[in-house]
């Protein structure tokens, strides 16, 4: 439901494919007067699966927010939709984990504060207190829990329970250096958004910038993915590259992917907050 | 009218936007039985002008493909939409023009031999003998048109003739060094590709190479564009870059450019042959 | 003269052309038990001249850093050498220049806190009020010089008189959005780096987005280049692009394009700050 | 020993790093009057090795082609050095392994009888008989194996035998679907460059624009690399990229990557053609 009077609704579907199924639901949103504001549909031909978002402006619409949904679900049985119904009035709120790598934070933050996205971002959690004083000159709370070994299970814990009590929708490890438990993913599927320092599958796991090094590669890259339970392998959404050469140490290369991380990861939080992102057989499809 | 039993059609459609568009062409298409492949719609909110491509399967389509075009058109009529129609089973007819360089001639003819195109290429027409032994290789027809100043409207008239004699769909202009007249272009609105090697609009015109080495870009490109009655400032279709360093000279610049050339020339032809390009404002909306 | 014991020392060199250059100056080092760290050499055969930049380790070399200028002055003067001396143990002084736009602002800052680059900021300029919190987050002061058409010429002078105080090195405008007269611009040359926000030379001057919406690129781009008297015409440093198209409004363009220019704006201030750069006929040599 | 009269000499070295390096090589220029056209120097500080490559015209050098070797040994033994000589008037000679795919065939054709490299193609061996009227449009001999387990050492030795009659100094290997053995790979260290279609060490092995499909990769890539003893294991000369979305079948991952593979393989040609590449650890030192 809108947090305010919304000005335009988001659908996100997929579905097995069949013919009328956009006449369907374009036909669904003209008979109340709801103006088609975009629409990208895609046919995975392989899977014979379809995936349609569609946005409408709700100016005109004859159908009251709180009861789209319903309305919709007897379009959406009809041809055994999986549907998501989203209202641009809704600000999303994200939590941020990170441990005392900044670029990505402050590439976050700036957005933030620029207003670049439509969220709100309540809370900063971090396993070291080394961020605190970026947290500070943002004026977000800022909260750390140590980990070792033995105290992970009960902090992630105490991480959740304050994630819940928070309203938190998205989670976004902003070079958070630990691996979350399969338990902690399982509370947020695919609403976890983590940014690997390599060009994935290369190099997943730890220290990918020495192996890349090693290997003597001539680009490096960084790679954002919504987190499951199996490290570094969740549904990609963002990808970028930049070109190294021989002169590029390992220090360089750290460097030069830094700026590359920070983007590939704003573009995929973006892409996330935007409803632009539905996620199917481990990968992401990503509507224009 | 489609050549053979057609697979699949394509609508390209504009007008001014309003609600109920997508719902009542998807609904024409949905009533008969035909099944969406690819739909991808946009609108110019600071213009209010709505695009649409939809393509869709004619297998169970219940209307025959020689009266799509009607029955389209009363609902069409309805919202003011100018459209065309295509159909999968059309096999394109495209005239290459050269002069003297041969990268772009060989990157199509490779394409087209290689059958990664629907497409027929009758005919390669030049100013100058030099890339008759090209054509040959390849087996396609290869004339002669030399130019002056004196003789440059006769010959035109003389390749418009031939052009239509050999029912050329398009032109593509693979590195001609010939401006074309403005009777010539008014006959091929829209269906003739030129590739600038610059990265439009910067050294629009002659030696753009020697331009862009002088004034020290680190950075150079290449651009695809219909070609309009003013030089090099037709809707752009496609462009892409490379970069350069200190190093380079003019010589390096050509040969660095002539690779992005060839791709950007090929990806603007591919675009058109897909039925994917709307053009609107002198700038163009290329459908995914 | 070093500002403590450095640990290296480089030479910015051009001269006209000839055998022997390189030889004349690495055996300068070489005798003095100097260990060459980097070298990198460019030779521009159409206007003959020799470019270099050589890099060497000070530590068992004999002699002392204050003298080595006075002795290589001997070899540059049999060769006619235009050159420069460093040490790597100065630490330039940087002032930036900013109006209400903070993408790149924040960009350097961050850049400057991680310790990224080696630089001081002992000040930013703007002539609104506007970031003058953000400035106050890192703890750098701020200075506010409304501009006018009638004030411009007086608040100008203050602002040199400032710079010079607090002995300023190089100016980096980060989307300062005055356009700075020939007076200031001759009190630094080839140290005031700009930012403009299109691929240089189109777009130049005001409203580039604007301009590139209207005319229908699809790839927008940005340029650092060395302030000169006539306007976004000075020594390019530095460019990148970033893919737009047809669903990107103006607005789009303008928040992609920050991604862009903060990049490009740093990579430029490092490539300065790290001595790489030599300007020679308004064009760059950037060496590696 | 040079083909004709030489108009420039190359000098390929790594060491141990120590000082006095750049000079002792310079200095053995210029003392016969020897004018360096490019140096490029490299120093792995944490390997402690020091590479370099200097090109020096001949034009006015006082040693014949002939003794360049012998003299300049005697500098290279008193600081260990391994070195290559070439001279610019040698043309070597190239053959082309394929088997069914075109693309980089007529890529590197064009390159050739346009003139853009220094090379000569004696020629085309391929275990199917498919590509021989590509051969035979450039007049190329274009000899079959038909290779099968059984067969396969004995096909290599005629293979290698073929080679040395036609005095081949490099292989590049454009598309060719066979896994090299171990004794041929031993017979051209360093000397046959393969291009493999996907960004190393992705997808290293077969098929790996289905693999790349089925991760849902946001970006695809080709590498070329010198061939080992191990698959797809080889130091890698080049590598480059192409964005793909969700759009994107397993057919156009491969239609794009066409276009990625064949300038990646013909960037690493050029690069060895020029002399611009050392091997050391697995890895290439790619010299500007």
């Amino acid at each position: 439901m809108p947090d305010s009077s919304p000005r335009s609704a988001i659908l996100l579907i997929f579905c097995p494919d069949r013919s009328g199924l956009v006449a369907a639901v374009t036909d669904f949103i003209a008979r109340s007067n709801g103006n088609i504001l975009h629409l990208d549909q895609h046919v995975d031909a392989q899977e014979n699966v379809f995936f349609m978002r569609v946005e409408w402006d709700l100016a005109r619409f004859s159908i009251a927010p709180e009861h789209i949904g319903t309305q919709f679900g007897l379009v959406a049985d009809r041809f055994q939709m999986t549907w998501q119904l989203h209202f641009s009035s809704h600000v999303p709120r994200m939590a941020i984990f990170v441990s005392k790598e900044s670029h990505c934070l402050y590439d976050i933050l700036y957005r933030y504060q620029a207003g670049e996205w439509q969220v709100e971002i309540p809370l900063i959690i971090s396993n070291h207190p080394d961020l605190g004083s970026v947290a500070e000159k943002f004026g977000i709370p800022y909260r750390v829990f140590p980990i070792t070994a033995e105290t992970k299970a009960a902090q992630e814990q105490q991480q959740i329970e304050l994630l819940k009590e928070t309203s938190v929708d998205l989670i976004v490890l902003a070079r958070y250096m630990q691996i979350l438990s399969e338990h902690f993913v399982s509370q947020y599927p695919n609403r976890i958004i983590n940014i690997h320092h390599s060009f994935l599958p290369a190099f997943a796991g730890a220290k990918p910038y020495h192996r890349a090094h090693g290997r003597g590669v001539k680009i490096i890259g960084a790679s954002s993915h919504y987190v499951t339970a199996e490290l570094d392998a969740g549904p990609i959404i963002e990808q970028d590259v930049v070109r190294v050469n021989h002169r590029d140490s390992v220090d360089d290369l750290i460097r030069k992917g830094k700026d590359v991380e920070k983007l590939v990861l704003s573009r995929a939080v973006r892409y996330h907050l935007q409803r632009q992102v539905l996620v199917y057989n481990n990968k992401t499809v990503i509507f224009g």
